[in-house]
């Protein structure tokens, strides 16, 4: 009775939440102008009632019950899950004060003007108040959360949950000690022709021919649609509405190929999830207060990188879709090959700027992003001292110098907004990528359906080792029961030193 | 200090009607298919949080003291106007059973699937039980929102606040006089020449010139977006971001034209609403739990019938546009003159089906309903003899034979989802647009702006008198400061009787 009854309750959140993403969504996409303050302030009610309805006495009233109720039942059942599920999200939200709350919702709002002001003049000091009040509210929210080792693992929890400063340790050696060499051996060969993916391409055709690409992979219009905005993103409001956006520049064009093919990758997950999770906690991330089937922001980015970079920039699918690139811009690519095509965008070069980086140096950005990060909330580093920290990070890892912050530490939104914690994640979803797909092309039908450009065995592993589980299982479980392990970095770097060893001609692995 | 806590709670409401609008906008012009079931649930936890909101304990704490603090200001004073409506909104609410709510919500999901196969098949019997509940729920509303006359004013208060059975009597008894024998001498005249208006209109084209059109009556896009809808309508997510619909037929352009100015008008009235009012009850319909800015339905018809058929389908109108249309439409209005065009849009034809009614036969589709609703609700009339009521009256008003169900009793969806009460509102919006059309006439200015097609004096007008007082006023009271009086047909009779008198030739009137 009481568990039926918290389940109402929490298709209710999950009701909220979902309409707090739809205001987002449209906010991003269709809302005019003059929306953007009264549209703030419905996003925030709906914020404060998904929040206060979780915590709310009689919903506590209910989860006590539920738990008496469940006591039963298999400790790995979907009931006892879903109850420990709410009731961590419950006592996580109430260890946070509602003063730390208020303040980091005020700060997000003033905090973004500030610094697109400051990147935009490349004024560090104008930004370092906002980022010195970003560090003291994370610093009190990792207290309030709570942690073992080191503070920063309390931030890390709402995306990543179990991902520690000494887990990503060992991984981030091992990363660097593969990437920092091949990238710096790629540095000094010559690239490849690339000339071609600059000329005019017009928007309409990339629109068509981005949609054709993500249906391909399975991504239903039935229950989504295609939009553009600045910035790609994938978003769901439950998996029966599950929308992708991407850009388009008339003068280059695998900007909206790759990133509707990552946006897809986004999309099918959520697709995927199982039905009878739909308004439940198993879809709903009850810790950030977000409707979202996916279990990790990291799983998350595992399934949009699958799909943008194992199979989109993969030998195999453009030899099989080229023809099509080539049938829908014959102008453009008339005197361009197959293999040319490949070569060009999977082109690899250190670059100042994370999300201009390639398949090979992403995470070399997003490595020490993390660890500064960790460093600001330690203390070991101060606010101040942000951009020589940095710039020291740069040099070490891509061999760039840094010529002004605006192309350095003031290149991201995030800090702005006061969110600190998430960096670590795309570099997961990279590292479990890798995992996954070796361990999906161990099945001989998802091997051979690659090779002739059918997407379907890769989907339908992916959709019953990952997918479908929703939020059912953590990150590690759910890898250990696709891959029999856990997070592992070798896949993932076989598959990087393999293919771009091959694409620059570099000889065996050093 | 309760008021200003009282003014919070109902922006908090505000913000959940809103983002309910948004939703179901969504759901309307966006959303795929496969998202339907789980977005009703979405909608319907809003609506649930907004009326809850408004009625919980806490709220009438905020209410009752806020009643103490404001008991010295002046009777007509701002704060004593909002707060005597939260108090009627929280009444009205509170006598409303939870179980008469519960099953009105159920009805309205199957009661329409019920009736759009009904319509399919024109099988009245299908329909009955569907109107007998919704019948029976209504008059146990009525039971239970009180009424001192006939229960169907009880109804109509929701959508009309003030109309009664008793005050639309002598109303429709004037309309009829003049329209009926009005109509029935046009029916014996040769139509004009329409022909050119059934050419292929390309749709993108039709898109622009219908929002070039809203754009030239002030609606602004800073503010607003136009698109495609089946059916057209406007909403507003507070004055900040009010949007219209119409629909576009390739063989027919009148629809996205006047769909266009139609809701444009609509439009102008939302988006000029006092900005000091956003997210306040004066901006807020409390007891409809709808987010409009509007007074009744009925002042808001006025303001989209009066840009439609005042301005719209004015002769001067089309002497300054149609050489715009026929720039847009060289093809199809080559051969055309303007005097042509502006009789064709003009053509007056009794017809079977309410939406497709000129200005002229309008009001005689919505008082049978009326009517019809008032005796269905009083039990003069038995839902079973409705059919045989219908058509009778069609016969008497329009003069024709209804020869289906699906052309005559089932062709409106309102029935099917609990809804009754509404119809009066087109009718009252027809005659408020005479009043304040030949209000505003009177101002110089505004005669001279419309001679030249500069819309923004007559815009102005209503502004002042209408737009910026949100729901400050009740609709008489918004008519007599605008008028001089409360409602008054005959300026809106002046307006039938000069115009069709002169497009048909029919002489001075009878």
């Amino acid at each position: 009775m009481s568990y039926a009854e918290l389940l109402d309750t929490m298709g209710q959140v999950n009701d909220l939440l979902n309409a707090e993403s739809i205001l987002k969504w449209d906010a991003r996409t269709m809302m005019p102008s003059g929306g953007t303050e009264t549209r703030g302030k419905q996003i925030a009610t709906l914020a404060v009632f998904a929040r206060d309805l979780l915590v709310a006495d009689q919903t506590r009233r209910l989860l006590d019950g539920a738990e008496r109720e469940t006591a039963g039942a298999g400790e790995d059942s979907v009931e006892r899950t879903i109850v420990a599920q709410v009731r961590e999200a419950v006592d996580y939200h109430l260890a946070i004060p509602a003063d730390l709350q208020r303040r980091r919702a005020e700060l997000g709002t003033i905090g973004q003007r500030i610094w697109a002001e400051a990147r935009a003049r490349s004024d560090f000091q104008l930004f370092l108040p906002v980022l010195e009040e970003t560090v003291e509210i994370n610093r009190a929210m990792a207290e309030a959360i709570g942690y073992s080792e080191h503070p920063y693992d309390a931030l890390m929890h709402r995306f990543e949950p179990g991902e520690t400063v000494s887990t990503l340790r060992p991984l981030y050696a091992r990363l660097r000690e593969v990437l920092v060499p091949l990238v710096s051996a790629i540095a000094r060969v010559e690239p490849p022709r690339f000339d071609f993916l600059e000329r005019h391409y017009p928007v309409e055709k990339q629109h068509a021919f981005a949609l054709k690409l993500a249906e391909s992979v399975g991504y239903d219009l039935g229950r989504g649609r295609l939009d553009e905005t600045v910035h790609p993103f994938e978003v769901s409001f439950t998996r029966n509405d599950v929308r992708i956006t991407t850009r388009f520049y008339p003068d280059y064009m695998p900007a909206s190929l790759f990133g509707a093919l990552h946006e897809a990758g986004h999309g099918l997950y959520e697709q995927g999830v199982d039905e009878a999770y739909t308004r439940t906690p198993l879809a709903t991330d009850l810790v950030g207060l977000y409707a979202v089937g996916g279990v990790s922001f990291g799983a998350h980015e595992s399934q949009s990188r699958l799909w943008e970079n194992h199979v989109g920039r993969s030998r195999p699918f453009w030899q099989r879709h080229f023809p099509q690139a080539q049938a829908t811009y014959p102008e453009q690519l008339g005197d361009v090959s197959a293999e040319e095509f490949y070569r060009a965008v999977n082109r690899c070069r250190p670059g100042l700027i994370r999300v201009e980086a390639d398949e090979l140096t992403y995470d070399l950005h997003i490595m020490l992003r993390t660890e500064i990060e960790a460093a600001l909330i330690d203390g070991s580093l101060k606010p101040r001292d942000l951009p020589e920290a940095w710039n020291a990070a740069v040099k070490r890892d891509l061999g760039l110098d840094v010529p002004s912050d605006r192309l350095g530490c003031l290149q991201d939104v995030h800090w702005s907004s006061g969110q600190i914690g998430t960096f670590c994640n795309y570099t997961i979803g990279n590292v479990m990528a890798g995992q996954l797909f070796e361990a999906a092309q161990a099945d001989g039908e998802v091997a051979a359906g690659l090779e002739r450009a059918d997407y379907e065995p890769l989907r339908r592993f992916m959709g019953e080792h990952v997918h479908r589980h929703g939020r059912r299982y953590g990150r590690d479980e759910l890898l250990r029961r696709a891959t029999g392990r856990a997070l592992d970095p070798e896949p993932y770097l076989r598959h990087l030193s393999a293919k771009y060893r091959e694409l620059y001609a570099l000889g065996d692995a050093a």
